[in-house]
């Protein structure tokens, strides 16, 4: 993604460690980590995928599955750590849907009118259309177990069940990376080395790796300190900043890369940037947290209804964009009238 | 669709007037408005078919686009008016799942004793097909959003969600509407003009317009007045009359044509005008009613369980349907019996 | 399926006879009478298969079509009898679960680790395809209508709805099954009589079938009065009997068929024995249960959202993977993992 616009909002990386050290008004400091977040995790991309570029396919996949979404893993962590479990799996949530309903519907969108009409391959392999309804079903599962079930009671029984189930969903993971090793596919379609348009050196790789990610990781700390208090004075749901907010600022640049794509008219990295990060949050991201979550309080991997029927439209919408292998602003504006019927929702009714 | 039988009907014009004057039984009087809406409903539909084909495409797509189901319209305002919320969204649901089940499974079913194998054009084109499933999406958020909220909760804080529901419904279908004219594509299938059999003069076409709306207004009042009485007489269920027999009134002009249609082996034309009113009343007549509802009383957008699954399982099978580009009598069986086993359920269950 | 090892486990039979005698642990004989139902579902199935072929299709298909599940159909009277009725269900929707994502699941996995790649017909008849989608919408309808209705109401209004579904469900599945006849199509998939590989003469099918069917009969009794003392014994769900364990023991037989086609590279079979077992369970044995039921105390037709959830998702799975014409060991991995959980869950949370 271009870098010359991100390195002005780099800008507010100080100005949000000025903020909260002067207990600047919270709304406002809330708003300067998230914008200092997005060139963070762009670099922290760029970095990944600089370094996957150098070590080879076999170690640079594993990078890209692991480090494709550090910062949703980063900011979640956080999240866990002050025990805001509704916000973590929201903004889990709402990352699938994002990538899907707002990354390829603004890409289909403002592609498809720059291009009247987009081509592209009608085949999401067999192999990612079974893995995503494989995640869908897998995360959905332990929600239809609690369905009769008080919320008091979920918490305890549950615990176990969803580590199992996290467990499960990570050996699907990594021995369907490794399969896809073996037989060439690219599996969760990360890699689109051939359009990234500016390029380190491994050594410098690295450490803008490591300094993004510890960046990442103090805004990360204060921006989950600062959405209680910031919920309160702007009367925001918390919902709304999981669902809609955070996962806006963890994928704009994966957001501003599928929309590069599409004005240029390469549909199928678009689309691959979009399902391929879906698949990670899922399959990845969303276990690895549970797992985590161990190290303080256990959180179940029990989503609500609404997020479940977020993420299962979602795919339902993504299998039918791809199958029909062509595409218009129409298309577009389908998808994106979805996400924000969902996000009025989300500020309005919480 | 065919005239002559339809002229018989219309004598039940006046016998319901008199029997709401004289105030005879309830039942009789209901059972009388409704047979006399039946060739209200053809005749206004005929004739916003031939003003269509008078005053050009452009026009023409939007009047058909507008007046298409202004029966359902009708009757849905004057429910609103006696408050009769539940009536008018069970009408609504029962108008889509009553055009795919009913309507498209008395087509399949018909046609296909006559014609062994139906034949298609096997392409609901995407445009449909998204647009399906884009109303099925967008009909359904409100209500999983309500799911765990107490149904007093429900009409306060959902109004103004609701409403913006609506307008973004509304903008989708409008833009649609222009976008397919633009691309010349057959965007709601309203238009057949090639399978009218009579036509009147422009003139002739307007009045009868005029009468036949003003008539079908009048009767929907009275047909409205007379669901509590008709209900609490007969030990009908409220959902019945909504979901089956309302629809079936509205829809009886369109099921005639699909089925003659269908009996020339023109199943497209079947499929079109099925899916196509399905679609119309989801986004169309669905959020203008709820923005009708303002002037009294406002009704939200959140449909039932029921009705959200039975719209889905329908937009499911004509999907499966049209895709198979072939069918059978014992496909038309299978959807009749899915529409008969939800009669059943709202006859007994209520 | 091959015979010489299913021999063995008859030893069983005579075991849980005098375990069940002797009152020996109840744990212990559960488990010995699970076993020995293994066997003689075999010899039940091989024994209509052997008269299936004797008498000609005609005969022979209404044969398999109801006795193909005879196993299950036995289970479900002595379970009905003893009014446990939550086993039944369960067990019945866990058959068709495990079905698909236990015998296609194994099938796929364990064909494909020794063929690569597996291929097969992409063609799952459009016949197949709505059925099962009439199906699963047939058998969800009860249970959505009974969404917000508490559990004590259920019972009594929903027992004509229950009886009048079943009826139509059979109705379709007879009519089905002559229109598959009359137009040559395989409907049920239940004939795969060249790979047989041993034959009896017809007097001495019948005999076995009589034999098996009678000590079936015995042992299924012997399980369903063992369910209460084992579970509170061995502190297992009952859901989780119902829903994995006696699906386990009613398929074993065609599970091993299944697996012995799949390592042929004859995966066609192995998706019409697993497809078609599934609709056999849904529309001829449900509704034959609910009907048979009418006999003690009325079984209503309604499952739990867990039960209908799993259905949903087998029948969807089922439809990709067919749709896809290919697989590989990693799909039916993915298939295996979700039975994985959902048994794990059922465990767990029961």
């Amino acid at each position: 993604m271009s870098m010359k616009y991100l390195k002005i909002l780099l800008l507010c990386v100080p100005l949000s460690f000025i903020g909260e050290y002067l207990n600047w008004n919270a709304t406002l400091v809330f708003f300067l980590t998230c914008v200092s977040i997005i060139p963070l995790a762009g670099y922290l991309g760029n970095a990944t995928e600089d370094i996957a570029a150098y070590t080879g396919p076999k170690f640079g996949g594993f990078l890209n599955a692991t480090f494709g979404n550090a910062t949703e893993l980063i900011i979640s962590f956080f999240a866990i750590k002050a025990g805001l479990f509704d916000v973590v799996k929201a903004s889990l949530a709402g990352s699938v849907l994002g990538n899907i309903l707002l990354v390829l519907g603004c890409s289909i969108f403002i592609g498809g009118i720059k291009h009247k009409e987009l081509k592209y391959d009608s085949q999401l392999g067999t192999f990612t259309a079974t893995m995503l309804l494989f995640a869908v079903i897998g995360l959905s599962l332990p929600a239809v177990f609690t369905f009769n079930v008080s919320e008091k009671l979920i918490s305890s029984e549950y615990e176990s069940f969803s580590v199992i189930t996290s467990i499960i969903l990570l050996i699907i993971y990594v021995v369907g990376m490794i399969y896809s090793f073996k037989t060439q596919k690219d599996l969760y379609g990360v890699e689109h080395a051939d359009d990234i348009d500016n390029r380190w050196s491994l050594p410098v790789s690295i450490i803008i790796l490591g300094i993004a990610t510890v960046l990442i990781a103090i805004e990360s700390e204060i921006l989950v300190s600062g959405i209680e208090p910031m919920t309160e004075a702007a009367g925001i749901s918390r919902m709304f900043v999981g669902l809609i907010l955070i996962p806006i600022v963890g994928n704009a640049a994966e957001h501003s890369t599928a929309v590069i794509m599409a004005l240029k008219n390469k549909m199928d990295i678009s689309i691959e940037i979009a399902v391929g990060s879906s698949l990670q949050i899922a399959l990845f991201v969303i276990p690895v947290s549970v797992l985590l979550s161990l190290i303080y309080t256990p959180m179940s991997i029990i989503f609500k209804p609404i997020e479940l029927f977020l993420i299962g439209a979602s795919v339902l919408i993504a299998n039918q964009v791809v199958k029909a292998g062509r595409s218009n602003w129409m298309e577009g504006l389908k998808l994106l009238s979805v996400y924000l019927i969902a996000a009025v929702g989300f500020f309005i009714v919480g």
